[in-house]
């Protein structure tokens, strides 16, 4: 017969720590701490076989179940020297459920089990009348409500009612006369809503106690958390049976939990809270305020002793943080539970290097011991944990940070204001790209429409400014400059707060606390990059990111968007003369003007990444986000170019597309207009020679956007390369550089064969990309793509994480395809999702030679791809 | 050395008419001719692969071209007694293009080759000095115009000012001396425009026009012909060179062109047209117009009845229609051409069944004689026989049908005004090959010169373009684009409508009938069907289209749009008074008005359909198609639904999408507001339980759009079988039903393993499809496609025909997932391509069940489905 109990007791335990599988996480670690002679009340634990096994034969007990339960329950008796159920010593014991992977109060508990009528009076000679009441009640509460489903608000109502009729405030103010009554009346209760009385045979409770856990390793609540943390391959959960004790008997007892390390700071210091006289469900009930762990010492300073002396074996046993439970019964210690400590981002560096230092763990370890995106909080300010907050609307966590600023309605206003020296938070129904000084000169942006990628996102990303985004209980008037929520209207002069990695949108200013980049980060940081395989880049548009970028660890630059230099001051009027141009030649003319400001600006940034290449992709957005959409705007701009109001509009008129993210774009227009296309080659081609003239080594790429089509890409090569060569040959220059192509139109990755015929490199655009093969377009999903998270139709965002069931399927099908006909092919990816760790895994898995995301999560995607090889190698 | 040249003459020729691929389709039929003893003058073939290897070198003749071209050209002076160049006896040989396929007009001739001063002379003495000097004109107008570069018009202007200065109308009346002045004049002109002298050597006249004609492959014009045509893969043009013969020797001199079959109606009888004393170039201009050739009785029965054999010759050995030219030189009959005949669709399907009957060829060779697409002509509305019309002018009826639209008076104009969405009438004095792009754009050509062999007339029933020639009371100016007909004008704001069956021009725009389809159409089709393995469905949304399908041999529905239920009369007032809707209680109420007007649409089509499948898809366009977008319409709506004019606007903003296209619709908007679906699966499933109880079998498929991924469709599904079940029940009625999904998304295809195990049926909208692989929006495309088109990065319109290469892959791949997980799963094809002969092989070769396309196109998707089929099998 298998073996389906596992006991565990006085030093000695069948089972280990590795056995979380079978045991659960919690039976494995109580057998664990048993072994290491911690003091651990003994019991048993039935494995997680068992539970899947009662599932398969239909909620039915295996055979010989029954009979090892009942061995090792003797057993347990023995060595207590206690029997359940019995009137002078009775057992008491607790049945609590574990699976392997901790799924915190998602499954039941019964404590006190094994009290009824007769026992009671045995555990009320051993303690005294009012413990064992209130037990005895707290057992038909607990098993009543969480075996029977009759309710736990029947029983609070009845203990309110008492409460009130007693004229007492607290539970523990109720006399012994008053826990009978309560006892009485919960009993009838139970029968009420049962249809049968109280068990009064224990080994009846523990059965039903043993049933009612395994039921609850398949309640819709329990199934949605797993499906929700992608938690698959459990047998089910395990069902650990265990000797009570009692930390509310009196004034030397007590309970507590604590963590081996602070989990807020990483600091090597012991870190807890405890209640005196209290059982571990009112800690965490947060009831009564516990105190601080190092004043147990003040109580019971044995038992602080011990528990210090513990708190060393459980890290040095573990090599890791714990965080664990103790109840203290008449002043002797037990452990309850222990487990691996849950730590901010800042604790878990700190942590992690400091355990190497401490000879704990190796470095591999220590990389692995820190979650990429933990790094999100180091790298932004945060709002002080103690300041008060009041939360008006929640929104999408698009870009970290804490910021507060008056509202500015407009992106002239929050410039115009800014310069004045007063701190604005820009708020828009969506940005474009005309609110870019904008969008600079703020603190932080918060718009009520837009995904993670919408224009406000993204830039904002880029920039390192905090952002919610798609905040859709917002109503924003940008005529009225007023903001209305929930019936509360808010202006010019009204201070808001937005926390970028939470959502929150907060009245009023809330203090913030800077974050300091420890030695202990750069430790980390040098580590992983000595593991990882995969280059980091950035993506930056001017040389002040691009340095932000660089001293965050950049290894050049993916992403080089050269449309954001179009916008800037006067730069804007010689494109929109571009625009408005009937003809090539007038085109030209305006070209002409813009190519020494386009050249000054990759001088700029060929500068700034010094020796390290620069992608530079060609202009990608359609014409018309060039020209004013608004009649003032459109007016100065006839005024400017000395045409009339009706040609403007009507230009804007023509320009005008239903679906303008699938139009005339990317390199449509250089095919069109290919003059545009030819005076960007040519600014790229003359700065990278002026600065190679310099004696500074330059790698320029030049890609070409939204190719859906190889011919695309050769015709458009073909003039580049042309150009080009007759500059190099005019400066006299020996320049090397590469021309390649985004992959971001799903018909480019499945003709990436033909394509890598031409393409030097391939840079997979996984935003756009994840646009057409979801068909969603990112300004627009606001409308449906949230329902769909909530109700899980989308286990995920698939602008944040790379979808990799559909869209990986192209990014993988592209890469090899690619490589098919180029094998030295460089690939990488320049979508929001080259700074994602679960998608930089995903790159790192299919060859990718870099990944390339905004200068704040340069640190993320490089200790990302570290992991992805160590968890390779694993 | 390789076979550089083949000859042919004297009943004996190394080539064969199977060998189009390397003589081109004339040189093959010419050596034919020759081999079944036809008389055919004699010359020789330089093959297209020395076109090809001219192109590859840099174009130069590649090694020892020339010394076979000397050893076949002595060879031919050998034959014909003759010698190049001889002011005795002279030989004169024609130089002419020929391709594998035929490209008519599109490449360049240079007849008369061989005259010189010298020569000039001998060929004065063999005919006389009038032919002589008439034959030396025309040689130094076409090779200084062909080879040269000249322009035609210098010379007709001097021509023109000739007869204008002799006093004479007619080329004919001009006398030796007239001929003399103008060869000096020609020639003066030659030397001034090319700055040397007409040549005197024979030899480097053949060589320069060997040249022009292998640079005749890629003139703009003839890319251009290829590409409209889907001509690829050729080698290039071969080369013949043939000797002259003269149809222009006198009175018992003449040339024609004939057909074995009327080419129009496709009637049993020899037709055809000549001209006495003339050259093949004098018919095809169409400056005099042509005898019918039953005609040439009258003048010279001997020739007639030797022409009335050799076409019974023709017929027999070709098995099907010949086209070909043929030229009387003082007397003897001498053949210069014959190649299959273009037909109309009428006439092939008229010849394909009438040969079965006179046993020539089989069926599966008579379904594979007529062209899919040709049945559009047959299909294409009649004017309507009781309408008014106002007959303004009659010519010849050159290509049937109907047509009415507003003038253009170039092709240019036509061309960029169609492009606009505008229906143009293309009204020239003649068409010239340069005009091709603007007749393809025109839906009906109308011209005042030229016969039913004239280039417009051969154009026009090539492209099933309604046309009618030669209409001389037309006074045609295209500079002042105006039209003048007995008094009265026109200009290119008049529409004007023509009918290509009777030759008849009206004023203004004519209404049109079905058209009625022949016993041999029938017959045909039931060839077709017998063969073909797919199902041929259509589209539509009515009774009455459902009705129109059926009759063209539907065999069900394939897309029913549901949408289009909602916008007629006040329906669409109860879809706004939904949309209007604040909450779930107010979008119920509305669309419980919309139910019982579903419902008795669906009865309608499912009656329609008796018995036949209908795929019904559930709402796709988002919510804002429903509402107005101008003001005036806004201010009715705000009436109609008694809210305010504001709150109309505001809902209007608030449903405005960036991209529409990728926005909320198709199942997102069915998964966030379920009540819409779920009335339509209720009028869906009322409808079809209504209609059995009636004893009508009704096979209704639920068709849900836009699914990207299984969650969606599963939600949907579950949902949709709820309501279904409730109905059936409630109905008492035994009824089977089908939930499937349209596969329109990248993502559905890369993961329609997932979706089939929920869908029952897959349903291709390639419409989408296509916008989302290529990123293209249908809408937009105008701006760029048609550049993309012109200058051949794309080859053709991916939405007309299916893009195999990218879009195709996701339709494979899609197809065969889905089948993976669902053997059984029954696939088809709904968007516009499954009306489109080539993506409907595809979709064969790929193994679709079906394929859905309007009512009109049902003949064509059967024909074309039968062809697959025969293609496959060869």
């Amino acid at each position: 017969m298998k073996k389906m109990v596992y006991f565990f007791g006085k030093g000695k335990a069948e089972g280990h720590s590795k056995m979380k599988e079978l045991l659960g996480g919690k039976g494995a670690n109580l057998a664990e701490m048993t072994n290491i002679a911690l003091p651990v009340p003994p019991g048993f634990t039935i494995t997680t076989r068992v539970c899947d096994e009662y599932y398969k034969s239909g909620r039915k007990f295996p055979a010989g179940l029954s009979e090892q339960i009942d061995k090792n329950l003797a057993k347990l008796e023995r060595v207590m020297k206690a029997k359940l159920g019995d009137n002078k010593n009775p057992l008491l014991v607790s049945v609590r459920s574990g699976a392997a992977v901790s799924m915190p109060g998602m499954m039941d508990t019964v404590l006190n089990l094994g009290l009824t009528d007769k026992s009671m009076i045995g555990l009320a000679k051993q303690t005294n009348e009012r413990t064992a009441w209130d037990a005895y009640r707290r057992l038909i509460n607990m098993f009543g409500d969480v075996v029977m489903g009759v309710g736990h608000e029947r029983f609070e109502n009845a203990m309110t009612a008492l409460k009130k009729k007693a004229r007492v405030k607290l539970d523990t103010d109720l006399k012994v006369s008053h826990l009978k009554e309560l006892v009485k009346k919960y009993k009838s209760l139970y029968r009420k809503h049962t249809g049968e009385n109280f068990p009064q045979n224990p080994k009846v409770q523990l059965r039903k106690a043993i049933e009612a856990v395994f039921s609850s390793w398949n309640t819709p609540r329990a199934v949605k958390y797993r499906q929700i943390n992608n938690i698959t391959g459990l047998l089910g959960t395990a069902v650990n049976v265990q000797t009570m004790v009692f930390g509310n008997m009196g004034a030397t007892s007590g309970t507590g939990v604590c963590f081996t390390r602070n989990p807020s700071t990483g600091e090597n210091v012991f870190y807890g809270e405890f209640l005196m006289n209290a059982q571990g469900e009112d800690v965490v009930a947060g009831i009564r305020t516990p105190l601080p762990i190092e004043r147990l010492n003040d109580y019971l300073p044995d038992c602080y002793e011990e528990l210090l002396a513990i708190k060393d074996i459980l890290e040095k046993h573990y090599k890791d943080v714990q965080d664990f439970e103790f109840t203290i019964q008449n002043g002797t210690l037990y452990m309850l539970q222990t487990r691996t400590g849950k730590r901010t981002g800042l604790a878990a560096v700190r942590i992690a290097v400091e355990m190497v230092k401490e000879k704990l763990i190796n470095k591999e370890t220590a990389i692995l011991r820190v979650e990429p995106s933990a790094l999100d909080q180091l790298l932004h300010p945060q709002f002080d944990p103690k300041a008060a907050k009041k939360i008006i609307a929640t929104g999408l966590a698009a870009s970290p940070g804490a910021a507060s600023g008056k509202i500015a309605f407009t992106a002239e206003d929050a410039e115009r204001r800014a310069e004045l020296g007063e701190r604005v938070l820009l708020v828009r129904r969506e940005t474009s790209p005309e609110d870019i000084g904008g969008m600079n000169a703020a603190v932080g942006i918060l718009t009520s429409t837009g995904g993670m990628t919408s224009h406000a996102a993204v830039v904002a990303r880029g920039m390192g400014t905090p952002c919610v985004a798609g905040c859709g209980v917002l109503h924003i008037d940008a005529k009225s400059k007023t903001m209305k929520v929930n019936g509360k209207t808010y202006n010019s002069k009204d201070w808001l707060s937005i926390d970028g990695s939470t959502g929150d949108v907060m009245a009023d200013r809330v203090p913030t606390v800077e974050p300091e980049l420890s030695g202990q980060f750069s430790t980390l940081m040098k580590w992983a990059d000595s593991v990882r395989r995969m280059k980091v880049r950035t993506n930056a548009d001017t040389p002040e990111d691009s340095k932000v970028a660089r001293d965050f660890g950049a290894q050049g630059i993916g992403l080089c968007r050269t449309e954001h230099m179009f916008f800037e001051g006067e730069r804007i009027w010689a494109m929109r003369e571009m625009i408005l141009a009937d003809d090539k030649k007038g085109r030209l003319k305006a070209l002409r003007k813009l190519l020494p400001i386009q050249r000054r600006d990759f001088v700029g940034i060929f500068k700034a990444m010094k020796g390290l290449p620069v992608t530079i992709r060609l202009l990608d957005p359609p014409l018309h986000e060039f020209l004013p959409q608004d009649q003032k705007a459109q007016r100065e701009m006839a005024r400017r170019l000395k045409i009339s109001v009706k040609d403007v509009q009507v230009k804007v008129a023509q320009l005008h597309e239903m679906n303008p993210m699938l139009g005339h774009r990317g390199c449509r227009l250089a095919v069109t207009y290919p003059e545009i296309a030819d005076m960007q080659v040519r600014a790229i081609i003359e700065a990278a020679c002026a600065v190679k003239k310099k004696g500074i080594k330059v790698l320029p790429e030049i890609m070409i956007p939204l190719v859906g089509t190889v011919n695309e890409l050769s015709f458009l090569k073909a003039r580049a390369r042309a150009v080009a060569a007759e500059v190099i040959a005019r400066k006299g220059v020996r320049l090397k550089y590469m021309i390649g192509t985004m992959i971001e139109i799903p018909r480019a990755a499945l003709t990436a064969d033909e394509i890598a015929a031409e393409a030097e490199f391939f840079s997979f655009g996984t935003n756009d990309l994840t646009q057409m093969t979801f068909g969603y377009s990112r300004d627009d999903v606001g409308t449906f793509v949230p329902h769909y998270l909530a109700t899980e139709i989308l286990p995920r965002d698939p602008f944040q994480t790379l979808d990799l069931g559909g869209v990986g399927q192209l990014v993988k099908m592209g890469l090899e395809r690619g490589r098919e006909t180029r094998p030295d092919l460089k690939v990488g990816i320049c979508g929001e999702h080259g700074g994602d760790p679960d998608s930089v895994k995903f790159c790192h898995n299919i060859g990718m030679d870099y990944v390339s995301c905004s200068p704040y999560r340069v640190p993320i995607a490089r200790l990302a791809a570290a992991h992805a090889v160590l968890e390779e190698k694993n």
